[in-house]
């Protein structure tokens, strides 16, 4: 039987005479790392040195598809990430634009435990489009903090998250934060009847995680937000292994690298993020629509037995483009709005969310005919 | 009195028109992560909003000087990197050239246990620059594995590490690698009667990485290979508070986004890493001269109460080498060949490996006059 493998496309920017030498050299540099002549062991040369596939001129630069062995994977999250673009990102004219994983290796992660269906479920949503905000500004203190998540709850959010710059600094220790901003969200429960959700943020190793998701578990918190690339992505694998009952939201906090955004998302699905962040074309970012739309497909789109992974698009979003966003991305989606309701005068925290809530709900139907 | 602060030099490559916006924008992003009218704390606005301090021309891009609090990053390694270029790596335009922490931060961390004049120390070797080599390729079976340990440890080098892609796979799964790697130098020791070290990598999360320590450690391993950019940094951070007898050796892999690799250097540093790997200019990546002079200058200078790391400058390098590396690093560096050394016929691994350590014992004393 021949050896499973994984494609990795990357995208080389090189001229005509070396692309072949270079399509050779990424592929040993992502599998055996050693030269070809260093290699003597016959099953290593056929079933684990990386193979060139198919080498495309597409002008502005070259993919080139390359096989990579399964095997060298172990199952871990990280490996994966180590193998697909380690070493190759060092080169600062190579980009990972595509990958093509086989369901063996797909088989060996779990994906989400949730997905967008089961966070759908936990608050109680039906079919409609999700929405959340975020805690912010970081330095605050959890008082303020938790009298903020109380009128975002009071407006009938979904999801009340943390920013993903709120760690565990002194100004806003988790175990101050997170009990304060549990409390207030009960309390917004009992006037709104709505199961709201309070994402908290992990930070630190695993190990500080643990202990920051049994404080919060007390507080009956079941929602995570992480940040993959920063708490590696293997941490997240590990904690979706061991609280199938917990969601996570992936955050793309230094994600951007050089490898294609699609590519970070569909990683992050399989790791296990219930929902992953992004940020929307036409906000503070320089994302394209094409590019958001490949990662919602990367997100949503059958993959073997995965869930689906709900999309959250963000950064600088506001209430009134909720109607084009959910032309584009259809009922099956997170709307994000974070600065532009805390923007709003103070006293008027409460009305705008609510305003934000009742758009998504009233347009859910017309959304989901796109 | 005012609020710590580092300062974070990013190159932002825009039009003098916009330059002004977008180094503002920088600094509310890289901080509160919200609009100005979002904030109406009087101590965030003062103390925890990010700050312009200086924007210079260079021609093909602005640098720009932002002043970040330093109470955002709460003591965490991986929080660190998130307030430094978390979300600004999402703009293509951007790339994270340079810090200057504060003392306060700095002292936060403990930088490596034992650094450059430890890892000597450990391996009885004086003044002298230290040898090292690489067991590859992946996908050898652990007797195969120890056996070019072993011919390795003979030759007589300091360190016999992993590659960085060995993690753990079934070909070569870490509890059945480990111990046959490590009997085999162990054998070769008392032939030599050299401590040469076996430096096991490691893979997965930190709960993970502690079985593996644990397992290595009934060997004899005091030293191990981590990746902080796939691990987390706040896993090599964890590990170091946890473990101040054992060394980590810092490898490079998937830091190639758009932060400078002298930065990377300088963090893994901060974050504990004894020795840290970068490509050698002149050998299978990009580097310059220039860069790698910036990474050995970021690992060896003095920096407030923290112990030098090792520079180990590798990325197919050969015995040749060894005098102009020397020349340019000078005896405070540790020479790491690997995959020229298994390129050559097996039965001269010994001997071969025996001539690099020599060539760099009798040119220690020149290399210190540079």
């Amino acid at each position: 039987m021949p050896a499973s493998r994984l494609v990795a496309t990357y995208r080389i920017r090189t001229d005509a005479d070396s692309i072949d030498e270079r399509a050779r050299a990424i592929a040993l540099e992502q599998s055996v790392e050693a030269p070809l002549a260093a290699i003597r062991d016959k099953t290593v040369l056929s079933d684990i040195v990386g193979e060139v596939r198919r080498i495309v001129d597409r002008g502005d630069a070259f993919e080139v598809e390359i096989a990579l062995a399964a095997a060298t994977i172990g199952g871990d999250a990280g490996q994966l990430l180590n193998m697909l673009f380690g070493n190759t990102s060092l080169h600062d004219d190579v980009t990972l634009a595509a990958i093509d994983l086989p369901e063996d290796l797909v088989a060996a992660f779990q994906g989400p435990s949730h997905g967008l269906n089961g966070l759908r479920r936990r608050v109680e949503a039906g079919a409609r489009p999700l929405t959340a905000s975020a805690l912010k500004p970081q330095g605050l203190p959890p008082d303020a903090l938790a009298a903020l998540a109380h009128d975002l709850a009071l407006g009938g959010l979904d999801f009340v998250k943390d920013d993903h710059g709120l760690a565990n600094q002194a100004f806003s220790a988790f175990e101050a934060r997170v009990p304060a901003c549990a409390a207030a969200l009960r309390a917004a429960q009992r006037v709104t009847g709505r199961p709201t959700r309070y994402v908290p943020s992990l930070s630190g190793d695993r190990a500080a995680m643990e202990r920051q998701i049994a404080l919060a578990r007390g507080e009956g918190v079941d929602t995570f937000l992480i940040a993959p690339a920063i708490a590696g992505p293997s941490t997240l694998q590990a904690l979706r292994r061991a609280h199938p009952d917990l969601a996570f939201l992936a955050h793309p906090t230094l994600t951007g690298a050089r490898v294609a955004p699609d590519v970070y998302a569909r990683l992050f699905r399989l790791f296990g993020a219930d929902a992953s962040i992004f940020p929307n074309y036409g906000g503070r970012f320089g994302y394209s629509e094409a590019t958001c739309g490949e990662i919602a497909d990367a997100l949503r789109e059958s993959w073997f037995d995965l869930k689906a992974s709900a999309p959250v698009p963000a950064g600088g979003m506001s209430p009134k483009r909720v109607p084009e966003m959910l032309d584009f991305y259809g009922p099956d989606v997170i709307l994000l709005i974070g600065g532009a309701l805390l923007a709003e005068p103070r006293e008027n925290l409460v009305a705008e969310t609510s305003a934000f809530v009742r758009a998504v709900g009233a347009l859910q139907h017309g959304a989901a005919h796109v």
